[in-house]
C-alpha cells in the first residue's frame, strides 16, 4: 500500500487491543504488521482475522508506530525501547498520563518504571492537544473516565464560566468492559446484570488524572459499575460563575466544539444516551439547568473514544494523516 | 382469621399493585378481600392467584383499609370517599405528598382534585413519621426516589451535620419498573438494555417532593434510567459542616437507624448494591469521604421500600400491627 | 455520483428500515433519495441523518429501485404500483414469499392484496436464487427465521443427505428486535430480560414459508423469544440418510458454501454464537453428531442477513452491482 | 426448637449452597448447625447471615442430615463418611446419579470414588421416587437439565404414549448460574449478555443421566447458554404413538401431576416462561401440537427445583416432614 504506515501492537488480546485490531483492519493508511506479547503469553496465536501472529517483544522494531495496550507498569519500559528503535509510540496505559512523578507513584503505589519519559509524553486528549500530539514522538492516551469528564468540563474551566472555589462533581457510570476481559467476581454475569454499585469511592486512580488535566477546581469523582457492556455516562454537577446560566454553558461548549469531528453538543431538552455513542468515537454532551446549578452529561464509548478510538485519532495526527481516518461511525442501531 | 383486618385495593394490575397482592398473600393479619377498578378496566378479572375479582369502585365499602395504587389525579377523590366510609386510607400516588397546594398544582400542572385532604394527610416516610402514621386515617406513601434520597440525607440535615448553604446533590438511578407496566418507547427492551440516560433533568416531579421533606438545603436531583428492572441507587454529594468528616456522618446515620428494622448503614469501605435490596423492604446506606466532601449512597427496591413495601409498613402501623409483619426479607440470590 | 442508482424506501422508521438507511448511507453505489410513508405517518420527518424527509407515497416514482419495509398486506399493492413506474422492487414483507395463493390466504387470514404478482416474485434466499434474483424485477426477501433454517437445511435436502420421511426440526430463538419497534407487553423490558418462552407453537407464520422453500421433509418449527436484542440461533435436529454421518453433513455444507461471501461452516467442535454474527450479514453454521442424529446450528443477525442485509445483497444483484457492496462486516466486539 | 432436625452443609459458598442456606433459614423444622469445607477453603467464614462458620470437614458428625453441594468426585467419599456417622445424606453432585458404574466412569472420565454406594443411592426425582426417598439413607439429587426433561417426558414414556423407536429430543436452555459462581470466560458478562450458543453438543454429561432415568427411547439432548441468570426452559420434540394427540398428552401429564404440589400443566394455548418459575420450586409444563408432533415445554428454576429446592423437598421426605415445608413460593415479580 503506498502512503501507508506500519503499526505494531502490544496487548492485542484485551478489549482495547481487540478494538484496535478491528479499527486498523479498516484503516485506509495504516497496516498492522506486528503483534507482540510483552510477557510471552499467546506466542504464535492470531489475535484477529488477518492480523499477524503474536511474537515475543523485540523492542518494537520494524514499524513506524507502536501501540501499547498493556497494563500500567508494563507500558513505560516498552515505550522507552520502541522510541530508541525510532518508532512513534502511543501508550494506552496510565504510565505517562501524570506529569508529576510523585503523584504517579502515590497513585499507583510503586516506583515509576521510566520516569525519564514523563517530560516528553503528551497527554493526548485530542481536542485539547492537537498540535502537541501532531508533533509528538510519545503520546499518553487518556483514561476512559477522564476523557468523558474532561471533554465536558475543561472548556468551562478554561473559559472561567464556573464559580471560583466550587467543586466539579462527576457521577460517572461505566459498562463492565472497563473492568477488562478477565473472568472474575467483578465481571461475572451474576454480579453485573440487574445490579449497580459505586466503587473506588474516594480512591479511584482516575481522580488524580482528572484533577491534573482539568486545572484548578476541586474534582469529586465517583465511578459506578453499570449492568451493560460498553459506554460511559458522566453526569457533572457544576456551579456557574455569577451571570452565567445553562444556556451560556451550552453555547460555550457548542462554540468550543463547533469544528470538532467527534464531539456533539445537544440542544436544550435533549440528553445523550449510551446507544448514541456505542461503537463510535463520538462524545455527546447535554446541558441543563437544575435550579441555579448546571448539569452537563457526557456520553462516550469507553472502548473507543475512551481507549482505542482516541488512540487511533492521536496516531493519525502523529503520522500526519487525516485525524478521522478509519474512525468513521459504524452504521446500525446498537 | 381472628385479629385480622380486611383490605381493599385499587390499581392491582400495575407493578406496585402486583407487589401489594403478593405481600398481602403472605401477610399474617391482613386479608385482601376487595379489588376495585377506578375506571372500569378489567372488571371480573383476577389480578393474582387467590385475589378477589375486580369490581367497580363503590367508594371503598366493607374493608378496614383501602390501598390506592392509582395515578396522581385519580387517587385523592377515591381517598375522600373511602374515608367517608370509615376506612383507613393509604395512597401510593403523589396526590397527597405535598402539603403546599400551590406547589402541587405547579408541579402537576392542574388543579388539585381534593385539596381539603392535604392538611390531614401524613407523609409516610416511616422512619421519620412513625407516630403520626400510627395515629393517621390518611397516609401519603412517599415516592420511590424521595424515599431513597431522604433516608440518606434527612438525618444529616436534622443533626445539622451539613454546611449551611451547601446543596444536597443526588444523582439517582432507577430500574425501568419505575416507568410502570405499560409498553412504550421508554420501556421497550431495545431502548433500555445496554443503555443509560438521564431524564427529567431540572423538571422531575420528585424534586419538589424531596425539597419539601428534606428541610432547608437546596436539592439538586437528577434521575437516570438504568438497564435493569428493579432498584434505585442514589449517590449523594454532600458538604459537611466544619469539623464533620465522613466517619462522623457514618456514625450519625448508624446511630439514627440503629433500631430501625429496614435500614442498614455499612461500615467504611463497603458500598450498597442493588442486589442487596431487591425483593426486600430494606434501605442500605454507604458513606465515604471524597476529599473534603462526603458521598452517601443509598439503595432500595423501588417497588418495595419505594412503593408497596413501605405502604404495607405504614398500613401495619395504622392498624396497630407489628410494623414488620409480612415484610420479612425474601431468601435467595436475586 | 456516477455509476450510482437511486433508491426509495417505504417504512424507514421500523428496525429493518433503520438498518436499511444505515447500510445505504455507507453504500458506494446506491443513494437513498426518497423516503415514503404508506399511510401518512411521519410526513416531513427525517428518518436518519442525511436521509431525505418522509413524503406521501406517490407510486414509487423517480427511483431505480424501491425497498418495501412495510407490513404484510400493505406491501404488495405498493409493489404493483412501483413496478408500473418502472422501478425494481424488493419487498421485505411476507406478501410475496409464498407462491401458493391459497396457502398465503390461509396463513395470513385474509385475501391476498395483489395475487397477480405471485408468479413473478422471486424468493430471494440469495445463496439459492442468485441468478433468478439478478434477472428479477420483483424480489420477496425471506423471513428472518426461514433464512436461518433454510441456509442450514436446504443443501442437505437437495443433496439427499437426510433420511426420507424424517422431519426437519428447528428449535429457533430470536432476539426481541424481531417483534418490531413498537412498545407493547411483548417488548417491555420487564417481560423480556431474564426471561424466555416459546411462542406461536404450531401456529407461527414462518412455518409454511420454511416448509414451502425447504422442499419435501416435514418441518417442525418452534420459535422462542430470547432476552437479547438482535440475532437468531436455530438448532436443527436432523436424521441423516443411511451411511451419512455428521462429518459428511459438515463437509457437504462446507462445499456448498465454499464460495459464498456470507456463509461460514465451522469445523468440528465449534459452535456459532450470536455475537459472531451481530451487526453483520453473515450466517455461521455448526455441525455435530448427537448419537445417530446430526445437529446443525445456524446463527444470523435477524435484522441484517434476516432482513436489511439480505435485502441489500439482493438489490445489489438486481442492479448488476457487486453482491457484497455496502455489506462489509462491521469492526468491533458488538 | 422441638421437632427440629439439625442439618450440616458442605459447599455453602456456591450458588446451590447459598440457596440452601437461604431456604434453611426460613424452614420451620430444619436448622443449619454446621457448615464444612471439604478442602479447607474459607475456614472460619460465615457463608450467610445467621449461618454457622465454616469448619474443616469432620466426617459429618453431630447432625441429623448432611447436604453435599460439592463437585462430582468430591461428594461420594464424604457421603460414605457421613453415613457411617449415622447421618442421612443428600448429595447434589453427579456422583451417585448413575447406577451403572461403568457408564459413570466413562461419562466422568475417571474411576468412581465410592462405587460401593451406588446400589443404595436413590435417584431423587421426587415425583417419581417419593416412597424410595422417604425410606432412604442416601439420595442423589437429580441434575438441573435432567429434572427439566424428565418431568416433561417420563410420564409419557411410562404411559406408552410415545411412538416406539422415536427419539425424545430436548432442546434445553439454561441461565448462566448453571455454570457456577466462578469468574471465567464462560461467565463473563461480555460473553453472556446479548449472546446465545449451544455447548456440549453430543458430549454433555447430563445426556447419560437423562437417558438412564427416562427409560427406553433414544434421548437427543442439546443444552444452550442463555443471556440470563437463572432458569431452564427445555423444549421437547416428541412423536406420539398412533392415536395419541397433543390433547391426550396434555391430559396425561395433567392427570399424572394433579396432586403434585410443585408441577403445573398449562391449558392449551399457554406456554411456560422462566419468570413464572424463578425463585420457586415449581415446574411448569406446556403442551402443543405442531403438525403430527407434540411439543412439550418445561420450565424450572435451575437453582431450586433443579438443585437446592428439590434437595430440600427430598430431605423433608427423608426426615418424615411435610414435603413442601420451607418451599412455599416466594412472592413478587421476578
Amino acid at each position: 500500500m503506498s502512503g501507508c504506515f506500519t503499526v505494531g501492537l502490544v496487548g492485542a488480546s484485551g478489549y482495547a487491543g481487540q478494538e484496535l485490531c478491528a479499527l486498523l483492519a479498516g484503516h485506509p493508511s495504516l497496516e498492522l504488521t506486528r503483534c507482540w506479547s510483552a510477557r510471552g503469553e499467546g506466542l504464535g496465536n492470531l489475535v484477529a482475522e488477518g492480523a499477524p501472529p503474536i511474537e515475543a517483544w523485540d523492542g518494537g522494531q520494524g514499524v513506524d508506530a507502536v501501540l501499547l495496550a498493556t497494563p500500567h507498569g508494563v507500558s513505560a519500559p516498552l515505550a522507552a525501547e520502541a522510541l530508541e528503535h525510532g518508532a512513534k509510540v502511543l501508550d494506552l496505559s496510565a504510565d505517562l498520563r501524570l506529569a508529576d512523578r510523585a503523584l504517579w507513584e502515590q497513585t499507583y503505589g510503586h516506583a515509576h518504571p521510566a520516569p525519564e519519559l514523563l517530560p516528553e509524553a503528551v497527554y493526548g486528549l485530542t481536542e485539547f492537544a492537537r498540535e502537541a500530539v501532531a508533533g509528538a514522538r510519545l503520546v499518553a492516551n487518556p483514561g476512559c473516565y477522564p476523557t468523558s469528564v474532561l471533554l465536558a468540563a475543561r472548556p468551562l474551566v478554561e473559559a472561567r464560566l464556573l464559580e471560583a472555589g466550587a467543586p466539579v462533581l462527576s457521577d460517572s457510570k461505566s459498562g463492565v468492559s472497563g473492568a477488562g476481559r478477565g473472568g472474575s467476581d467483578t465481571t461475572h454475569y451474576g454480579n453485573v446484570a440487574e445490579n449497580l454499585r459505586a466503587y473506588g469511592v474516594g480512591t479511584h486512580r482516575h481522580a488524580p488524572e482528572i484533577q491534573s488535566h482539568l486545572g484548578g477546581p476541586e474534582v469529586v469523582f465517583v465511578p459506578h459499575l453499570l449492568p451493560c457492556f460498553r459506554g460511559i455516562l458522566s453526569t457533572l454537577y457544576l456551579t456557574p460563575a455569577a451571570g452565567v446560566d445553562a444556556a451560556a454553558v451550552r453555547e460555550a461548549l457548542a462554540a468550543r466544539y463547533a469544528n470538532e469531528p467527534f464531539v456533539t453538543v445537544l440542544p436544550q431538552g435533549q440528553q445523550p444516551e449510551l446507544r448514541q455513542v456505542q461503537h463510535t468515537n463520538r462524545c455527546v454532551l447535554g446541558v441543563e439547568a437544575v435550579g441555579p446549578r448546571v448539569v452537563v452529561t457526557s456520553a462516550i464509548d469507553n472502548l473507543l473514544k475512551g481507549a482505542a478510538g482516541q488512540a487511533l485519532q492521536n496516531l493519525n495526527l502523529m503520522l500526519g494523516l487525516d485525524e478521522t481516518a478509519g474512525l468513521e461511525q459504524r452504521p446500525g442501531l446498537a
